[in-house]
């Protein structure tokens, strides 16, 4: 399993515009074969920070999101809303370890 | 609902123990009432990062696992092995927004 955390910051005049598109990545992400999570949170204290948690069964499931219509559409369409470049953190899981928990 | 993202750093001699205190914390945190998720991730690029994913149903279950003896002995034990102060950051729910997805 592979778990990638991405935060986001996105202009304030955009978030509306941000939630919508997500929201559309991750109707389609979570229909993938291969992913077991993908939840869109947005920060408490910062209306304009995003964090995506996207789990996905192996490395290959992971990649393969990146070539996915969805994915590619989302990433043009909220590339121009973004207030700085994206960070996506890669992480194994230790906790849980039953797959039925994912 | 409420899921707060914590990161921490922890000193590389300490990363065993620290895995070993921490698996503690979420086998007694995912029984907690209003527990959602107990997430526990490790950086692939950083084995010394970590990433807590902690969802709670609530504000106020979310409080309640900060007065818990798990969490207070898991700050108790973690806190000399840390390598710099770890930071929460709490989140609102976006999607998935049907609770049978948490």
């Amino acid at each position: 399993m592979i778990v990638t955390a991405v935060t986001v910051y996105v202009k304030p005049e955009h978030i509306g515009d941000f939630i919508e598109a997500t929201g559309k990545n991750h109707e389609a992400s979570v229909k993938e074969p291969g992913n077991m999570r993908f939840d869109v949170l947005q920060c408490k204290d910062d209306p304009g920070r995003f964090l995506l948690y996207e789990a996905y069964e192996s490395e290959v499931a992971s990649k393969a999101h990146k070539d996915t219509s969805h994915y590619l559409l989302w990433r043009e369409t909220v590339e121009p809303w973004m207030a700085k470049p994206r960070q996506g953190v890669a992480h194994s899981v230790i906790y849980p370890t039953a797959k039925a928990m994912w």
